[in-house]
């Protein structure tokens, strides 16, 4: 049975959202339809609106940063009943390809084939809007009520967990916290900068303090976010601003030399470049965590051969399935922060407000309610 | 006593080398003068003299892949005797500076903050020509029958190495080898890529079997060189002209998405790039191994952010007293090649026919005859 709802619909590019009444089908062969409750608003929705602007790309229905409640399963699936809380999974696991067997990474293959410039086909999507079909960002779609998600893309997660809390993982905080955690592989002791204290930044400074970090140097040229990093674990603070040399040279000499482990969350190649020029030379490991393809990142060859190490990470190398009900776990458990995030609750209505706010960084996570629980 | 003897100066870029008398004075506190046997000619070399061309590494004893006998030592010096069979090392191991210390690094910070534009400065150098300081090429400067480095930068090898072939394992193989050896960490039935067959891409490709690849593509321009790289384990080969497709495309379809090791031994940052984007999404690693700085590399941040690790070797990443004496008697023991790199032997006097050669492709490595034994 198809479900009329409201959704937020991006028609085209650099436009506000329009609040629509949709159209959703019923969830085909493995695939579950999930009442979406709450939702985060993160930069890659507004990268997709605002920088990327495939033409492929519109109508969609923006949003991967959710978690919601299943409505109802298709047929074929055993994993998840009616009532299950749930997070939708931008990135597979499928369990089955090899990717998904091999220890080294958290993408899968079918996961990674169905995704071009960040949506799914027309033909995989199931939100229909004013007769035409419109596409599901990240295979999604969580600024809607109800969606429709394949099983290999939905975790079910701990029926004690607070929804407008938890749909965090969906994106942004496991991204940061499994770059320092899974990607760079912080080392206790060890000397970190992150760039970037946007909620992916301060889930970064998080995961380097869990990991055992004894320095973790913020990196914004937002000095006001420096308050919230220190709440996360960052010790020291430097605003680019307030140096006229490089900010790697203000780095070098803070650290004697070099941090151990760079993470860049601002999805900006220049910072890239700082990112990695940071690190000490012998070891040090700078990751990739902000998203941007709109430029080549560069550096000098003797950046690497002097042994520093370049690498990136997408969901923060966690397997999504296995990791996110373990992050949901370790919230509950008092062991990984959420609340801390949240500077802003609105509702769907509200979307383009949130989206203003998230342009001009006046935020670090609005949690917009979707669906009443 | 100061030594007169014959060395190949370079007084300035783009010109032959010219045969002179030299001046080497004696061995300084913890220095050794070394009677150099055999040298090998090295893409470094020619780096220096055509393409870097810093007007501050001139005039220059060049040569950094020689071997030798002990002459004298200087006061303090324990570890060497006169007699003692030795090869001169461009990266120093002072074994007590924090790089030494770690397990991660080849570096020492002691050797590191001497070189500039790969020479060291003219207070450092023990030679004089026509009454003039003439500078150490990467402290070594092994075209000549004599010369004076520091204990930190010399390895004392197995007196039943013949010089004029463990030459090598001063800079090109031991650079190869250890690049798919130390830094990839080539893995056991794995499938790799080296780019440029010249004598540290065919070390990798010997790196790479020893590690147990199953499968060693071999790429370059140049067909003739496959034979060659067969003999060191390459079990494919691929010529970039005979294909209208980018290399890592070609790769890519060979190898089902991509290699897991890729080895860019050009020194070239468009090579650079093709490497890793040859490499698998997921686990690939693609490690640096040419040296050039002058330009950027680049590529796109999804060729990081899909999990590629991009990384660089200096020396292979050795720790060069400790590694090069193994390498030694690696060589002893039949279990690493080194006659097969030798395609000509000429005296020094010859060096410029040498560069000729090196210069077009002509040979693999020349090695050439120094002092007589």
């Amino acid at each position: 049975m198809v479900i009329k709802c409201k959704a937020a619909v991006a028609w085209e590019p650099d436009k506000p959202l329009v609040i629509e009444e949709i159209e959703v089908a019923p969830p085909q062969a493995n695939e579950i339809r999930v009442k979406i409750v709450a939702t985060g608003l993160c930069h890659t929705d507004l990268y997709h609106l605002f920088e990327g602007k495939h033409n492929d790309g519109f109508p969609v229905v923006l949003g991967h940063e959710g978690a919601g409640i299943v409505e109802s399963v298709g047929p074929g699936v055993t994993e998840f009943q009616p009532g299950d809380k749930v997070i939708p999974l931008f990135v597979y696991q499928c369990k089955e390809c090899r990717f998904c067997k091999s220890p080294k990474t958290n993408l899968c293959e079918k996961g990674w084939s169905r995704l071009r410039y960040s949506v799914m086909s027309p033909e995989e999507s199931r939100l229909t809007c004013r007769g035409k079909k419109v596409l599901q960002f990240m295979g999604t779609s969580t600024f809607s009520e109800y969606t429709v998600v394949n099983e290999m893309g939905l975790a079910k997660i701990n029926p004690a967990a607070p929804l407008d809390k938890v749909c965090l993982l969906g994106c942004g905080i496991c991204t940061g916290y499994g770059a320092a955690v899974n990607t760079a592989k912080v080392e206790p002791g060890s000397t970190c900068a992150v760039f970037g204290m946007g909620a992916v930044g301060l889930a970064a400074v998080m995961g380097c303090k869990a990991a055992g970090a004894k320095r973790i140097i913020a990196v914004d040229v937002n000095p006001e976010k420096f308050e919230k990093a220190k709440v996360f674990g960052a010790t020291d603070f430097v605003n680019p601003k307030d140096h006229s040399k490089p900010i790697s040279k203000v780095l070098e000499e803070m650290t004697n030399g070099g941090v151990d482990f760079s993470l860049e969350c601002v999805g900006n190649v220049e910072v890239m470049r700082s990112a990695l020029e940071s690190c000490m030379q012998g070891w040090g490991v700078s990751v990739m965590v902000g998203w941007t393809d709109m430029a080549d990142f560069s550096a000098r060859p003797i950046q690497l051969i002097a042994g520093r190490t370049w690498k990136g990470t997408l969901f923060g190398g966690f397997k999504s399935k296995d990791g996110v009900p373990q992050m949901v776990n370790a919230y509950l458990d008092k062991k990984v922060k959420l609340d801390e995030f949240i500077t802003h609750n609105l509702t769907l209505d509200q979307v383009n407000d949130a989206i203003e706010m998230m342009k001009h960084g006046q935020c670090i996570r609005t949690v917009m309610s979707v669906s009443p629980q």
